[in-house]
C-alpha cells in the first residue's frame, strides 16, 4: 500500500459526471451544481469536498480477502451512475473506543456483510475525511450500471434501517451520470 | 469528544521547550533546532510536524476506561521534560487488515499495557499524522519528571523491542525540557 491517496470531488461548471440529484438524508444539503470532477484539487467549484483513501479501520483479513475476490474496481465501462455520499457521525460515535464501534458497525448493523451482497455490482471506494478538518468525516463513491440502481437503492435502505445509522448526524445523497 | 484537535511542533529559534538532543532511531533525523513549539500553527521555524488527536484506533472500552483512571494530563508543573517521538511505519504495515494490526500491536507486543506500567508518571498524547500527508504517520508527544527519564527510557526500549517495531520504518528521539 503506497501513500495514502488524497482525492478531491468537486461541484461546479464542468466535469464528466453531470450531476442529477442532491438529497439531503440527515442536516444539511449540500448546493446544487451541474457537474463534478474527481480527483483535481486545482479546480474552482460550487463546493469541494477532500478525503483520503487510507488503511482499513474495521475490517478483518478474511473480510478483506472475500470482498477483495468479489469486487471490481472504479471506471468499468457499464458504470455510467455513480454516486457520492457524505457522511458526518456524531460526537457520541467518535468517544466510542474500537471495539464499541466495530460491535456496532458489524455485530449489529452488517455494514460489510451488507455491502458485499451488492458486489460487483456496485463498486466502491471509501474516502476520510475526519482528520483532514472536513464538513463530513466520510466520503464514499460508487460506480454502476444504470440497471443497478434499485440494488443500489436497497443496499443504501438496508444500512439506513441499521442501529449504525443512528450516529449519522448529517448525510447527502449526491446522485451523478455520465455518458456510455 | 469535539472536532479533532490539529498541532502543530514547530522547531526553531523559539518556544518555551529547550530541544536537548535529536538523535535518529530508524532513519533519517531531523534538522537540529534550539527550541519547540507546540500548538502554533502559525510559526515559522526550521522543521514543523504536523498531526491530529483523533478518535481511538486499537483501544477498548475496558483498556481505555483503565487508562483513564490511572492516567495524567499534559501540563504538569513537575513535568519539566518531554520528548517528540515521530515514528512512520512500513507500507507492509498499513496493508495489514485490523485484526491483523490489533494482533501485532496488543497480543504479541502489548503496547497498550507497556504504556501503562509508566502512568501516570509518563504523560503522553498521541497524534495520528499518516492521512495529512506528512513524512511520519505518529507524532507522540510525552511529558514527565526529571527522575522519570529512566523510567520513560527503559519504556522505549521495551517497545522498541517488540514485533510491532519491525514495521517501524523511521524514528526520531526529540528530547526537551523547560524551566520549573
Amino acid at each position: 500500500m503506497a501513500a495514502p491517496l488524497t482525492v478531491d470531488f468537486v461541484a461546479g461548471e464542468t466535469g464528466p459526471w453531470r450531476i442529477t440529484s442532491v438529497r439531503a438524508i440527515a442536516g444539511d444539503a449540500l448546493a446544487p451544481a451541474p457537474c463534478l470532477q474527481v480527483g483535481d484539487p486545482g479546480a474552482a467549484g460550487v463546493w469541494r469536498l477532500r478525503g483520503v483513501v487510507s488503511n482499513l479501520r474495521y475490517t478483518t483479513k478474511a473480510e478483506a480477502a472475500d470482498l477483495a475476490a468479489r469486487q471490481e474496481g472504479l471506471g468499468r465501462k457499464s458504470a455510467t451512475r455513480a454516486a457520492l455520499i457524505p457522511i458526518r457521525k456524531s460526537p457520541e460515535w467518535w468517544a466510542l473506543a474500537q471495539d464499541e464501534r466495530r460491535e456496532i458497525m458489524e455485530a449489529q448493523s452488517r455494514h460489510i456483510a451488507i455491502g458485499r451482497d451488492y458486489l460487483p455490482a456496485i463498486a466502491r471506494r471509501l474516502h476520510h475525511a475526519r482528520d483532514l478538518g472536513e464538513p463530513f468525516d466520510f466520503l464514499t463513491w460508487f460506480e454502476f450500471a444504470p440497471s443497478d440502481t434499485p440494488a443500489f437503492d436497497a443496499m443504501l435502505a438496508r444500512l439506513r434501517a441499521t442501529p449504525e445509522w443512528r450516529f449519522v448526524s448529517r448525510e447527502v445523497d449526491i446522485r451523478l451520470e455520465r455518458g456510455a
